[in-house]
């Protein structure tokens, strides 16, 4: 179960980060982009000035805008769109997928609505078992792997083989990749980082340091694994590159949305004025609160930190309130 | 078992730091300092200015040189002094310690040369029965707790009950505490965390962002954790306040000397030239690093990020070679 080539849909900062990593391993890569520009940009530049601003892209990476060119034979297809996008966007791709070759997913979240993870909609959209899904998810901020700066990540599959696979297929001298099987986790940790993200950026906005950081990325790292658990989970995937990993990138990164975002609601902007400075876009974890949290519900499970992100972003409990509520709540067991 | 009067041995940052939480929990605390002129600070202007300078200290706080003095009739008594001085400083207290209170290690670190944990220490010097000896370790900056910034951390003993009133006995509108039953594991995951600053210091010397920092974190507490397993402790415990919370307070925080300490050996200085930065002492983690990978050997656990630290720190080996051998190690299972 070889990886040759590899189809990467979605030209954005992560899917053209991805795809250069798989190049570097000596992998030919066809990468499908939206839009006519990027494609052009990248096999006459070799460049994504848009998404990836300086990096030079290698020669064995290839883009088009043909979905049923860039597919053409693979062995494995990166699904790299936004989360909430992956359905539409899969359902037109589903007739164009060579049989058998490993689906990979990129991004990361809880679809709304139906609150299904993201290799959960792959499995629906394209027909397949779940053994041919596969998820990425680590510290995996996409310019500092672009610029070849060393990171590790995991590559999950309930498939041990296709994990290995995979994971020869990404392996170069600057990234380093670890299988696991435990999908559910690996895709959680990467769900609920955003909205830990927002909690932490808040207690920065409001002028507390590294202690209480520290504290909300343990505690919701605590209660997203609390989650993951009773979603059948293993709880120490949380301990690892999927959960605390990603979580700690997130959270300490100037790039991270999430965190800018919460940052400026603990200064005590409005919902509304964090949205204008943020190109009018809410973050991510500003919706995925609410399907945590309804997650949270079905399966019985406490979760105060998402909970409280939830109502400072939907309820309009102040920041203040929330901290107030976090550190008073009674003392118990770890 | 409640826990009415409080001595505090040792008036550093964290010592008084924590002695200011347990008087602003309403205890009666009485803080043993070495130098006169620090006791006379803290009773006659409620200021420690050598160690939390600018912060006011509560009058329930009382401060004396005479540890005599400052343990008589207490219910807990709190050990805050560096961890290789523990064992001098506690067979000069042995006789004055009253029967049955419990003994609280503040102390992060692995005696050199014997390889036992502080509390191992305290029972071999006081004489008492582990379960009378409890460990405080979390995300706890002093400098942050004492201005009064929201914080999380673990008491851990392995008499439940001792924990208990010792929660309540330093529960604040500012500091929240986790019992834990796991000492090894939450004094492991302390004396761990110097050393994985030290690699995260020297992936920041060399230029390397938050995906670096955050893959260091992450498969540096994986090895502490197998190394803690071995040692008996609860794998979960890492994940913890004590693990993951006191590791990314530490790698992240700007007052952190073994952060900082590594930093420099990433931008080329050497060893020496570090030392002479740091007032002419090496960081814990650099004497740490060769007692944790003693004890690694000893249980036959592989350590391979506290390795490199050492062959740094101890064998000259460069730090762009300890970040070729770390990536390119064989790929594995997470």
């Amino acid at each position: 179960m070889t990886v040759r080539r590899v189809a990467v849909l979605g030209a954005g900062s992560w899917g053209t980060a991805f795809a250069k990593v798989l190049a570097d391993a000596g992998r030919e890569v066809s990468l499908w982009a939206r839009r006519p520009e990027v494609a052009a940009a990248i096999n006459d530049r070799h460049l994504n000035p848009d998404y990836l601003p300086g990096v030079e892209l290698p020669g064995l990476l290839t883009a088009t805008t043909n979905a049923a060119f860039a597919l053409d034979g693979v062995d494995a297809v990166v699904l790299a769109v936004p989360s909430q996008t992956l359905r539409a966007n899969l359902a037109g791709w589903r007739d164009l997928l060579p049989r058998g070759a490993t689906l990979v997913s990129l991004a990361k979240g809880v679809e709304l609505g139906t609150l299904k993870r993201m290799s959960e909609v792959v499995v629906e959209v394209a027909g397949v078992t779940p053994d041919q899904v596969a998820v990425v998810s680590g510290p995996n901020l996409a310019r500092e792997i672009a610029a070849e700066e060393p990171t590790a990540t995991v590559i999950a599959c309930s498939d041990h083989d296709r994990a290995v696979a995979l994971q020869h297929a990404c392996t170069t001298g600057y990234f380093r990749s670890y299988t696991n099987t435990d999908v559910v986790g690996c895709e959680l940790g990467g769900a609920g980082k955003n909205v830990i993200a927002l909690a932490t950026g808040m207690a920065a906005g409001m002028g507390f340091g590294d202690n209480t950081r520290a504290s909300l990325i343990t505690r919701g790292l605590a209660e997203v694994a609390r989650l993951g658990g009773a979603l059948g989970a293993d709880p120490m995937t949380f301990a690892g590159l999927a959960g605390l990993g990603d979580l700690v990138a997130t959270c300490s990164s100037p790039l991270s949305r999430n965190r800018t975002f919460g940052e400026r609601l603990g200064r005590g902007e409005s919902l509304a004025q964090a949205e204008a400075a943020n190109h009018g876009q809410v973050a991510e974890g500003v919706k995925s609160c609410s399907s945590i949290c309804e997650l949270g519900a079905r399966y019985g499970v406490e979760l105060p930190i998402a909970d409280a992100v939830r109502r400072v972003c939907h309820e309009g409990l102040s920041v203040a309130e929330m901290g107030k509520e976090l550190i008073s709540r009674a003392p118990r067991p770890e």
